[in-house]
């Protein structure tokens, strides 16, 4: 079992908020406070240059892929972390689509979040080489699986509906059809058990900053299958993906394996910060943090339904089909939001009526959940929401 | 005049070291500690998500922009700041090229950094339609200037030399012949001013780890020429560059201005620290600094040449195609600055055989200068370098 009272202790949380935004932005862990303050004090102000070797900054973001492996069924040596989460996955679709030049078709969801898509059609029009991204609704991605297909592109959990793929499946029988597969997994990592070596993905990639709890804009990750780590092209053929970068050769060769997927200089604070948001996993078993999702998962649907009838779920009440956040559906949304927000009750809100809220066992137990659900039902069934001050739109992360 | 003991006190200097490295890394900016520390605790850990909107993290790639443009030159709302200087010059170099679709060639030299070089290859494997990497010696750079080129691509100060080239002049001659330049300027920004909008470039990028002293890996910084702005394709397209990021539309459409060469979520904890870092610039004139520069640096040389005849001067002599760094060849470099670097006196070495001097006159003033030309002789002259703990060859940066 979480000991629920100690994960949550490993976090600062502000007095009188219930946090149900760790699927945009995870709170702040005591750790990386302090080790953020070491590797600038320490590191960066007192070893200057020579940090690069005496502090490990040189071998970061493999040493912190490494760490991440575990949470995603990834072999060590097979995730290197850096740039975003888009960059990563522009690097994935080039190197796959390199590996299948006779088929033009990548096939995505109208669920998947935007940036994969909008670096998608970056990279093809770039190659101006015919491809095609291909966007169907989710629950047609199955039978939209062909012969023609070079790549199947997706986010296993949506990030507005918190609908989950089926991996194992969709990328069992795409691999049947010599389909190579590239998984987005923001909405996954930290969040619930993934087995990229066991269901045999080739590509994935991952942003931090959600369930990982890294803070904003904290660099992403990449996997490779080793299968094709010292072949797949690192199209964004950087020098510290150079098989030797401290040799200053003018012509380009990749380093073997994962290191190729590296581009430039490390961002050290950054997977710093991240190194030390991921010591929580030392001592929790990710498949309990599933259970206690689901279980809270579980606890927030019936209780917004029960109190709250005018909300849709638009989340899958089927477990294996959910990801670890409940969405409802409403028109007036985006100033409920508000009006929560105001109350202490912090989700989100996703055009076009889209309420989030994600659910994260180390720091979320039954009591936020209850004071949630209570404080949903104020907004909602008192008409809190129609209130003129939660009617101005700003933007929204 | 640069008031020097109040600037060096800005930065916080390991007692003993003489750093005269900082165009490799800059020292710690004391007012960074403070705003890593406020945006980690205050805003990351008390605002969470709203700070995206309330500690405006959002336009902070803008915002950082705008502060780096009177440093290189650059109008208000040109410059935007994100990922590394390798993508950066990527994005630059992809969006030139689709701007002269008849022309082939991408013109540059053999003192280029090679990630640039590496970058330039990828996309022109990528793009797959006959375009050609053509690299020639840096003085053979304006002889080989032809119709036939489509873009000048080049780091302004050779970070191997110091070698520096003159911008004004080869931009114009570009410019004559339909030809886009292309500017890295990483060790150009902050070391001595540069004139983007005078002379006319089309496209340029840096970092800002070296003479900025923003921190290890700290994001690059991107100008596009006004007049290229709302057109320049982004290749790398990503949900921040969108004209509308949170519509959430499936289809890319790009923003308007510098703003469609943001690509993924914007890495908030390094751009605090960077944005600390350049409050110095509010009180310091960049050509005060580049006077500085050149004295300190004639002094380097003068001392160097005086005592130690076994090293050979790289650095042009003439201010007008100097960089702020000095840098000798000597057989043993790599020993050398390792016996250095045991004595307080850190430069860097990079390969075949150049020890680097960088010139900082923020931190480092006659004195400095004066100890590190005692500390070269005695480590030169007096053979330190032949013993044997300095023959073992670490990774060095």
């Amino acid at each position: 079992m979480i000991d629920f009272a100690a994960t949550k202790a490993r976090f600062r949380l502000p007095q009188g908020i219930i946090y149900l935004d760790g699927n945009s932005l995870g709170p702040l862990p005591e750790g990386a406070i302090q080790r953020a303050q070491r590797t600038i004090e320490k590191e960066w102000g007192e070893m200057l240059i020579r940090a690069w070797n005496l502090a490990g900054w040189m071998d970061q973001p493999r040493r912190v892929g490494d760490k991440i492996a575990p949470l995603i069924g990834a072999e060590t040596g097979t995730v290197v972390m850096g740039d975003t989460l888009s960059i990563k996955m522009y690097q994935a679709l080039a190197a796959a689509l390199a590996m299948r030049p006779d088929r033009k078709i990548v096939l995505s969801d109208t669920g998947n979040f935007p940036t994969d898509l909008y670096m998608a059609e970056g990279l093809i029009a770039t190659l101006s080489r015919g491809h095609q991204l291909r966007l169907v609704a989710p629950e047609e991605i199955e039978a939209s699986l062909s012969d023609e297909i070079a790549v199947l592109y997706l986010t296993e959990v949506d990030y507005r509906t918190g609908r989950r793929h089926d991996m194992a499946r969709l990328t069992a029988q795409a691999r049947a059809r010599g389909i190579l597969t590239i998984w987005d997994l923001a909405h996954s990592a930290g969040a619930l058990p993934v087995d990229l070596s066991g269901v045999g993905a080739d590509f994935a990639a991952g942003c931090t900053y959600k369930y990982l709890n890294a803070g904003p804009g904290a660099p992403a990750f990449l996997y490779v299958a080793p299968r094709h780590a010292d072949s797949a092209r690192a199209a964004l053929s950087g020098w510290m993906g150079h098989a030797k970068p401290f040799a200053f050769e003018l012509g380009y060769a990749a380093a073997g394996g994962i290191e190729r997927m590296r581009v430039g200089t490390p961002p050290v604070l950054a997977l710093a910060a991240l190194e030390a948001s991921l010591d929580i996993w030392d001592r929790v078993d990710l498949a309990e943090v599933r259970a206690r999702s689901l279980a809270l998962g579980d606890l927030l649907i019936n209780e917004v339904e029960r109190r709250c009838p005018s909300l849709r779920l638009v989340t899958p009440r089927a477990h294996a089909q959910r990801g670890s956040q409940v969405s409802v559906a409403f028109d007036g949304g985006y100033a409920a939001m508000q009006a929560l927000i105001a109350r202490g009750v912090i989700g989100d809100f996703r055009a076009p009526d889209i309420m989030r809220f994600g659910i994260t066992p180390l720091y979320i137990g039954e009591a936020e959940i209850m004071r949630a659900a209570e404080t949903i039902e104020e907004v909602i069934v008192g008409e809190v929401w129609r209130r003129p001050e939660y009617q101005v739109v700003n933007a929204v992360t």
